[in-house]
């Protein structure tokens, strides 16, 4: 019946996203997660990269799926019969920000499209690809914080 | 298949509340209201009267039921195999309480109880049950905020 | 042309509100002090020693009056004409709560009442009268935080 | 005799800004809206364009007058004898930077410079300049945002 | 050379409490657990029963001793020569609050006195011991909360 | 014993900073004052620059010593045998931030690394180096916010 979509740039994919994707996988039928493919943030990974990565991690879960999309979230939402949008929330910066957001989206959309809020595991609250992308520049170790094969990919990138 | 149960004193429900239902009705296959009977609080209306008016106010959305319930929320989940709750979001100060309740939730139940988070339409954002029994106290109109059968109790509860 | 008014308890005035008192009578052509004798709370001065202490620190400002009101404050603005709420702000937590307030008070009086709110100086950012009322039932000296007749005051409740 | 100066980018104007202006109007004798015309930013709409949309959605408020200025924006309130500063508060983390700004306002100004803040409509308080421009970029309606003739430069402004 | 002191109710200690008594028994020479004695707020636990189930979680770490104290900190702390309050921050709201205090206490201890802050470990950051009492109360199981000592106090005072 | 140190860009240093010095060092044995000597940020002042002006700044404190250091901040630290980070806290939006950045360096450094956080003092509480740089940019006077030969410096760069 629902269709929940889990969008974000995910560059590169943490323990945090994978968490927050598991568990809106036992409440919703389906979840999409979807890659925002805009260029303007000059990503580490690529798109293609990007939906690689995502899409082994999730290799195991039935109801998960990977896209990647272009423009407006909500966009994509309607033209693929989409109505909840599943978001991770971490602080409270982040809460003001992602409540902007999910109040214009409803209004745009005509309150056909809502939003859902899961809070971080405790074990992850610190995470973010930022302080990740950081950590794998200097050598440090990052597979407390993501999958082995990012790791490995990220290992890559930096040479080191 | 998920069953998910949104929590509260609702003395008395209000727009806001009734928002979150509506809305969590279209994401779950069944919500369940369930109303706190803990009189420990003084609430104005008793735990009857509110389930009552919880009644009428959803009577028109057939995959909400309402219950009440004492003790722990997570042990009255348990009992009846619910393992998602929704809460609404209306500002910064709840939402630092409510992630904790949701974390220690979460460890409580060995991460079988889930918490999702909707926030609060911008056009009930400022509604409380506590400023409706002010407003009411001193006879001012609370049509705008709750449905004229509990204006209706709020006037003979206060006889104004 | 505009009149404001700046509700609260002061129990007892500090230099906090003096300080907000002495701003926006610069701004506005009347600035009334309005004491809530809501006697709910159980305050330490009678709503008549608050009226005494604020008539008495206000003296000098000459477009600022006390007055003491009871029920809703809304109420009393329509009935006395006064369409502007001054508020001090000190922390993100009275932000949240004084923004409800403010967003209630403006729908329920139809847009005809409106908040303006005053950051509080930053010397007296710290200032709570009720961390003065702890300070002063210790005997420890308040002079530092609110009028010379005021700490007087204090003593005398305390006996010390 | 209470002159008040309400600044931003304003790039473009949004109904947001308009209702904190005309709010303000009914407060003030006179209100100047002060567009900043730093081009560090890279705004959208050059200052003049931003002159002209701001001087017609104001045109039929008479106390309300459009500026644009350089630099400091202390310095140009005091070489034209305006002592308050108007701002809009949408949400937690704009609190805490407009606190910082205000304070260090009345500093450098030796407490000639004050700051009030109003508490943006409930209704646009999801609204920013920033989320019409992005709106806009993919040719989604904004007129629920700005007022047409805004509308229409932003058309035109993205060619579609 | 410097001494701290760590004070609150511990009504009952968790292990958030042992964590933040652990981390600065490494940063000062001397940590002093102040449990406040005040009756006022009706704790579970006499301030003896406190004291007891602190010294016992307490006795392995040298260098912490645990004692009671009346009336204002900042006197126990002068009568001691004791200059630093160590204080665990959980959430934005504690923040606030602690900031307040903080503030208050330098400002009446002419800067003799000083807050250093330690960040709640991410495993505990949910915990409090109002939560804690509250499970206990319901014949929950809390020895992921509270030392094995401590849970059996809280099934002995509630009977269960 | 405990050596503790004291991160930071210093562009410039301000008396908010000096203050957090000045504090900590009555607090721990050793206080370094790390200068993160990173261009990517395009700092005013080059690192030798900052490293000058600090070492002016915190002459006559024995136990202060002023470093610059590259890369990641624990790495620097494990090299150097220091284990607690002196943070200063000046706002809501800081405290989310510094708070994940603690736990991850706790994390990543397997509990070996600790940091404290102090509370800005109430009179530095507006100070931040970007707003001294804009300031001074535009010719404003910036003694009160930094010490002399700083305010000088500022002036040589800016040719004001």
């Amino acid at each position: 019946m629902s269709i929940a979509i889990y969008p974000g740039s995910f560059d590169p994919v943490t323990f945090g996203h994978l968490d927050v994707i598991k568990r809106s996988s036992t409440m919703f039928e389906e979840v999409v997660v979807g890659i925002l493919s805009n260029n303007a943030k000059h990503p580490l990974f690529t798109v293609e990269e990007r939906k690689d990565m995502l899409e082994k991690a999730v290799s195991d879960i039935p109801n998960v799926s990977v896209i990647t999309f272009d423009g407006l979230l909500i966009d994509y939402m309607k033209a693929h019969d989409i109505s909840v949008i599943v978001r991770g929330l971490r602080a409270i910066t982040d809460f003001d920000y992602e409540l902007q957001i999910a109040q214009s989206n409803r209004k745009v959309s005509c309150d056909t499209i809502d939003t859902v809020f899961l809070t971080t595991s405790i074990e992850y609250a610190y995470l973010s690809s930022s302080i990740v992308r950081e950590y794998a520049s200097y050598g440090t170790d990052v597979t407390d914080f993501v999958p082995k094969h990012v790791a490995q990919m990220l290992k890559n990138k930096f040479n080191n």
